[in-house]
C-alpha cells in the first residue's frame, strides 16, 4: 500500500511539473525555461528535475512533447459533419492554439529547424498527425489519397502555419497584420479545398 | 596603375574563393565549409580567410549572400507575357535551383531558423524577393495588392518550399516521391492561381 500511494504520488508530482513547463512554455521559448525559473516558480531543484526527467533537456523535452500532444488533441476535427465544416473546427483551434502559445511554438519550430533531433521528431510527429486526419478521416473527404495528394496536404500545413505565425509575428510587434483573425481562419481553410482543384 | 592592377587581383582573387564557396555549397551543408576544405581545394590558408572575409564565418555569410542573390537572378520570371506562363517559368528554375543545390539550400533554411541572424536576413531577402514580384510586376497581376494576398503569397512561398525540399529529401533518401518533378513544378505553380479564388 505505501509503495502503491508513493508512486501514485511521484506520478502526480511528475505531471504537476509538466503542467507547470507547459504553462510556461506558452509565453517563453524553451531556452527561456531554465532550473532558476523552475527553482524561483515551483522549487524545483536541479536533483527533483534529474530525479524526475534525468535534467533540464530531459524535462524540456516532456514539456514539448505534452504540449505537441495537447495541440494534436485539441485540433482533433469532429468525428462526423461535412468535410469542410469539419476542417474549419480543426483549424479555428490551430489558430486559437498558436495564438495562445506563440512563444512556445515558435522555439519548438527553431529548435526541431535548428538540427536538435529529439524536437523535430517531436515536430514531425505533430505535423504528421495533422496532415495524415485529412485522409484518415472516416467520413467524406477532401482529397483522394495519392502521393500527389499527400504532398500538397503537407505544403498546405506550411502554408496554415508560415500564415499564422506571419500574423502573429506582426500582431505581437505591434505592426496592424492588416486582416482579423477570422480572416485568417477562413483563408487557410479555404486554402485546401482551393489547392485540391489542382490535382 | 600598380595600386589599380593589385586592387583588381585582389577582387578577382575573392570572387574566385566566393565562387568556390558557392560550388562547394551546392553539395555541402554550410557547417562542412571548413578551413581545411578550403585549404584542400584551393590552398586557401586561415590567413588569407581572414584578408578577404574577415574568417570562416565571414566567407560562409559571403557564400551565402551570393547563393541567395543567384537564386534571386536565375528565378527572375520574364520581363513580359501572360502571368501564370511567366510564373510558371520563375518556378521552373527554383524546383531546377533546389534539386541541383539541395544541401546548401537546406543548411541555408537550418541556418536562418536556428536563429543565426545573419542567415536569417539573407534567407528572408531571399523570400521577400520572390514573393514581392508577384505584386510589383508590370504586366498583368495575379492578384491585387491588398494584405491579404501578401499573406497568402507568403504562405503560398512557404508551400512551394516544403513541397519541393519534401520531394527532393524523399529523391534523396532513395525513396520513391511517386511524383515526377513536372507534376511537383504543375503543383506548386498551379498553387497560386488556385490559392488567389479564396480572397
Amino acid at each position: 500500500m505505501a509503495t502503491a500511494r508513493t508512486r501514485l504520488s511521484s506520478d502526480q508530482r511528475r505531471s504537476q511539473l509538466l503542467d507547470l513547463g507547459v504553462r510556461l512554455f506558452s509565453t517563453r521559448s524553451l531556452s527561456e525555461i531554465s532550473i532558476d525559473l523552475l527553482a524561483e516558480r515551483a522549487g524545483i531543484s536541479r536533483g527533483l528535475l534529474y530525479h524526475y526527467f534525468g535534467g533540464l533537456a530531459g524535462f524540456q523535452e516532456a514539456v514539448v512533447r505534452r504540449a505537441a500532444d495537447d495541440l494534436i488533441a485539441r485540433t482533433a476535427p469532429p468525428e462526423s459533419g461535412d468535410a469542410v465544416e469539419r476542417l474549419l473546427i480543426s483549424m479555428e483551434a490551430y489558430v486559437e492554439y498558436v495564438d495562445t502559445h506563440y512563444e512556445g511554438y515558435l522555439s519548438l519550430i527553431t529548435g526541431a529547424k535548428s538540427g536538435n533531433e529529439t524536437l523535430r521528431r517531436i515536430y514531425d510527429e505533430g505535423r504528421s498527425a495533422l496532415t495524415d486526419r485529412i485522409f484518415t478521416s472516416d467520413t467524406d473527404h477532401l482529397l483522394e489519397d495519392t502521393p500527389a495528394a499527400r504532398l500538397l496536404v503537407r505544403g498546405w500545413a506550411a502554408l496554415a502555419e508560415e500564415m499564422v505565425l506571419e500574423w502573429k509575428r506582426d500582431e505581437t510587434s505591434g505592426t496592424d497584420p492588416g486582416i482579423s483573425r477570422e480572416e485568417l481562419l477562413h483563408l487557410i481553410t479555404a486554402a485546401l479545398p482551393a489547392l485540391s482543384t489542382t490535382l
